[in-house]
């Protein structure tokens, strides 16, 4: 485990580390209700799609044991709508709706009819999503260790590490187990702008771990991989349709483009609760589009000139043909990805009922 | 013309717009002699291929200006130590080191025979380096217009207008001439990290200029093709190899590459002084490597962890199988690069002779 928790259930609290101070500040803030978390995932002091899963889900959790409902019917009313403006959050990750799914079915369980019943059960699941995810990212890295060559120089972006999840990570977990496993490996993080979540984020993970590492501007990595030769790319992800087409941190769909005109393998690490069957191609996921001030305005220096126009997408698509692979808990899936994402989403499925 | 000069002589003192402190400020600096010039150069007070040429020949100019040498043999001996210098300011762009070679020609005109006579005519040759510039520059413009339709998106990376020449502008230049011409143009603007020049000073001037545009981070350009349709990139260039590698602002092969997958053109806009024929590939051109601050540093805020390893490279080259078109002010070059550049260089060369 890190050092640092990104979410952390607290009795009648949720504790969150605010990424928005890292790397100079530690800072953890306390949550009482859905509708702090709600702003608290918008704002981006807990980001990353996992992550924001289970925070959504202590959210519920939260909901009910703060709850001054009599009986299970009012308490049902309220973590509806805790639900719902939990899930207004944000659009892009899909764990945000998976985690919440898998919340409304422990609540709608009619085998729950008192309001202590419904706080056991939503506290449990909410503890259950948390430790899947620690599970899930560990099996991640070791699934990816057959992909990952001693010696291997890899291109990552944004944060995908313990401060994205739950904990240990998914793309930087990959990272992390090579690392851990004696590989000797050397990340290139891109910056990833505009949030910067490679330069401060990552690069504050892999210092702490000890592993390797040069950050670049986003621009840099088709030099690095034509002057200096890169082994592989991993990303993570926030949604992945059914085809394949994956979602993630803008800035991806370039580097998976230089990837590919440099016959570099890009793989995207993802948890089967990233891989939305119910979306069919990457056409169908919505993108976030995140205020200007994110790209006019770094660390409150304005960097544009006044009446500058800014566009500002959170995230973009990378299709299919430029992925290698993608790597689960529950395996890696390979080309064709209709059929072979749909295995292991079934494999999960499967898991978890026989658990 | 613009309403702000890069550079201007002074009668004895050349005068730099300190593009350090745009878009927010309007700072002037007054410079003396050829050590702080070349300073200037180095931190970027004044940047941009053209500009840091004419700059280095107003350098030389100065020194001849300023000079306290009684007989033109020590004069000499004092302009080639400014020259060298001056040419060990910055690395990469070539433009810097024509100039200096097109002042050295007339520096050792044996005709010159007195302190007065080189003080005359190096101020004569700087006067019609930046004359040259601004012609040159118009050329480009009015020379691209067959490969730029009517409404037009058109990414652009780092700053390559006013500022980054003596007047006018290459690629940004291309833009203003479809805009003065009537062509509904629509420009993204690379942010261009690190030093922001896209963000800062291509939409301070395109604000200026009337000109619409959007500022995207570097790695948005492939999530614009994707979802919003791109008819054309245009770039600069600090160096054009003779077999039509670039180098170019980093970023700007992450851009060709996906403009390549796109089947988007890819057009670098290159004055003939550019164009180094002695330079065989784009391996032949030394990468400057800058420091660590312009990375982990914005606006005076450290936005990486203390410790991070960082890399700065300042350029990429991008292999001449990506650029569609090299546009001068002599004509269009098309690939095989070889010949085309070569027959424009020598274009470029029979028009000064005679003129």
């Amino acid at each position: 485990m890190s050092a640092y928790r990104s979410i952390e259930w607290r009795g009648d609290s949720v504790r969150l580390l605010d990424q928005r101070r890292l790397p100079h500040e530690t800072v953890y803030l306390d949550f009482t209700d859905h509708a702090s978390i709600a702003d608290a995932i918008r704002s981006m002091v807990i980001r990353g799609a996992p992550a924001i899963g289970a925070a959504a889900a202590y959210g519920l959790a939260l909901t009910a044991a703060r709850s001054d409902a009599t009986d299970a019917a009012a308490l049902r009313a309220e973590l509806a709508h805790a639900a719902d403006v939990l899930a207004a959050s944000r659009p892009t990750a899909v764990n945000l709706f998976w985690a919440i799914k898998r919340m409304q079915a422990v609540i709608d369980d009619p085998a729950l009819t008192t309001v202590d019943q419904l706080r056991v059960a939503t506290l449990a699941e909410a503890d259950a999503i948390a430790a899947d995810d620690v599970w899930t990212n560990k099996q991640i890295g070791l699934n990816a260790m057959e992909l990952v060559p001693n010696n291997a120089t890899i291109i990552h972006h944004c944060n995908t590490g313990s401060l994205a999840t739950v904990d240990y990570g998914t793309a930087l977990g990959v990272i992390r187990t090579a690392h851990e496993q004696g590989k000797n490996v050397h990340a290139y993080l891109d910056e990833t702008r505009p949030r910067l979540q490679g330069a401060s984020l990552s690069a504050w993970e892999l210092l702490q771990l000890g592993v390797p590492h040069t950050v670049i501007v986003d621009g840099a990595s088709g030099h690095i991989m034509r002057t200096r030769g890169v082994d592989l790319c991993v990303v993570g992800c926030d949604r992945v349709a059914a085809n394949g087409d994956t979602a993630n941190k803008i800035g991806t769909y370039n580097l998976a483009l230089v990837a590919h005109a440099h016959g570099v393998p890009f793989y995207v690490a993802a948890p089967t609760s990233t891989i939305d069957l119910a979306t069919p191609t990457g056409d169908d996921i919505a993108i976030e589009e995140r205020p200007a001030a994110e790209v006019t305005t770094i660390g409150g220096v304005q960097v544009t000139p006044d009446g500058a126009n800014v566009a500002n997408p959170a995230f973009d698509v990378t299709p299919a043909q430029y992925i290698t692979a993608i790597i689960t808990e529950m395996g890696i899936a390979y080309p064709p990805y209709t059929e072979s994402l749909a295995a292991l989403v079934a494999a999960a499925d499967a898991r978890r009922s026989s658990a």
